[in-house]
């Protein structure tokens, strides 16, 4: 998307191999450009959050192992890269998929073929997550257009939570795909962005729209319940950690109070949920396990200080304890429907698997086998 | 309640009919006492929200009226002291009636006899405060007991939002009043904090619940409702700003999303509702008018540096649009009862009238008159 007029992605290619990230740490206050050069560089981009989102991590690490394998071709080169990345952010399922892929691909490679053929890979990852969010971009928009015709002359208003943008996907994003896309149409939109404590995502959100152009508010966290009592709010759409095969969401933490909100005002709550964020092997919402991250999340916030430096500043002391769950669960019966890159459809077993019915896995037998199964 | 280990008020007579306040704007980083001796001190008290919340505020104003009158006698002293005062939160509703009541008391009064009245008149309308948040207390307690009975061994948790405790209203506080008195007749209470953006009163309700002694942790406010989900709440308890006589709650910007997740999860939400906040004028929620701040409170947030200074931090430039509404209506199906001085009730018209009959309006005529009644 735009950055200071330009059209941009959050990873792209640069000369002699290299790649070069936008510093996701130094927004909204200053726009900068990393170059990494390195599998050293690659690493430490993810393991200190320059860069960050799941799509975005995986495409990172694969053109990491590419800077790897074009210094050093030898194959305990490329499990060494491997190995350094995937320790970065051990929970990052892109990650470890980038990964896996890219030694699939070139271990079968004589070592001289490697370098070129991994650059291609990372490429083509990087442009695979950009197919799929242009996709649920254009399922999107016909939601979007949906909620312009019952507007009438005013902007459609749109909540969305945490960032779920491009800035965490390469291009487009997920839940900000059909914003942009109805905003390129020339649909006027208008975004609530929610701030998102602990870690204040929105404010990547609020920085992304504003570059390019697109109309936003920012709001506090416990300001959307009431934007939605008054009419304010034409439809939710949010991105998704993790979509339970059942259709439940996990998603950053206070995803759930604004679905409540939205069903309780008869405002429509979209979930973006790219195919690899869908979790088939769980059902229920209620099984995700939800990670608890460090109190200091929420103890201290990091801004500008008065003379525009990057500072940081303590909200409360060290000996306040402090609980600090990352994401929530929405049910499936709070999410209008699911925008995929294959379409939209309900939040449900039976709307995901006519969506992806190679993935789905197949239903137990109708009667029980004479004998039982052993158990492997 | 406790303060470094001794009993305190958040304003106390001292020496020579000056009071003294607890200084807000240094918690909860550093416990400062500051003496207001004069008119100009108890006017800047309230201005600069060294001290905040309706009740302390109504408090401090009749103590500024009472140095004033014992610092000149004169008639015009006492309406410019009044005048003086009003202006300094044009729309706290408990500042304007004490100074009324100072004014009806004082007026008739000879001059000599005005100092020691007005000194006598606002320490009533301080303990005034006080009587009717034990009350709450009381009443609320019940809820708890009735909470612990179900919870068994452990503790029983209970969520609140903002800060609706001693240091809003004198002594005990009205939201905190049931689990301050759970807590010292050795009910094991703990209490989740929600944080409270964008002014973050929830500081203040965990530095009031560690002085004295009361188990907490501090959350981001879009955590409570995934502790609901998982089972890890009681109770909600919350104040209320104004409360409509036909029970909606108008409260801190949130308390409806907590309150949407209380009713989805099966967990009881009192509102504690001093009798000063009923509002017997409106029906509806809706109604009434919801007050939009400065969008400098949420583009920044006010801690403590890096050297234990008092700093602050700025999350977004100046130029993003920010929205701060600084209430949101809770309806009154998802309140489970009103906690009032005079006793536990319904959120409901009937609920309310029949605690406060003498308030409550007389219903009108089941017929209608033959004629129609004048306009006026």
């Amino acid at each position: 998307m735009r950055v200071e007029g330009a059209w941009r992605r959050a990873i792209e290619p640069a000369a002699g191999g290299a790649v070069i990230v936008l510093d996701q740490t130094a927004l909204p206050h200053r726009t900068a450009w990393l170059r990494l050069a390195t599998l050293d560089d690659a690493a430490r981009a993810i393991r200190d959050m320059w860069i960050r989102g799941a799509p975005l991590i995986g495409a990172t690490a694969a053109y990491g192992v590419a800077l790897a394998v074009r210094a050093d071709a030898r194959p305990e080169a490329l499990a060494r890269a491997c190995e350094q990345l995937a320790a970065t952010r051990p929970t990052a399922i892109n990650l470890r998929w980038a990964l896996d892929e890219m030694t699939a691909a070139l271990a079968p490679l004589p070592p001289g073929a490697r370098g070129d053929a991994a650059l291609a890979l990372a490429a083509r990852i990087s442009d695979d997550e950009v197919t799929r969010c242009e996709a649920i971009g254009r399922h999107g928009l016909a939601l979007i257009e949906a909620a312009a015709a019952r507007a009438g002359d005013r902007p459609v208003r749109v909540l969305t939570h945490c960032n779920a943008g491009w800035l965490a996907t390469v291009d487009w994003g997920t839940a900000l795909a059909p914003i942009y896309r109805a905003h390129e149409a020339g649909i006027p939109v208008e975004v609530w962005v929610d701030e998102t404590r602990p870690r204040n995502q929105g404010l990547l959100t609020a920085w992304e729209l504003a570059q390019h152009g697109v109309p936003h508010t920012l709001i506090a966290d416990n300001a959307g319940g009431h934007l939605m009592q008054r009419g304010l709010v034409d439809l939710c759409i949010v991105g998704t950690d993790r979509t339970t095969r059942g259709g439940d969401v996990c998603n950053k933490i206070g995803t759930y109070l604004k679905a409540l909100a939205a069903r309780d005002n008869g405002v429509p709550f979209y979930v973006a949920a790219p195919s690899p964020s869908i979790d088939w092997t769980i059902e229920a919402g209620a099984d995700v396990p939800i990670e608890e991250r460090s109190g200091d999340e929420v103890r201290r916030v990091a801004g500008r200080g008065p003379g525009g430096e990057p500072a940081a500043i303590e909200l409360v002391p060290a000996a306040t304890a402090v609980a600090n769950p990352a994401f929530d669960t929405t049910p499936r019966h709070l999410v209008t429907a699911l925008v995929t890159e294959r379409g939209v459809c309900a939040a449900s077993a039976e709307g995901l698997a006519a969506l992806f019915p190679e993935r789905a896995a197949p239903k137990a037998p109708e009667t029980a086998p004479e004998t039982a199964p052993e158990r492997r």
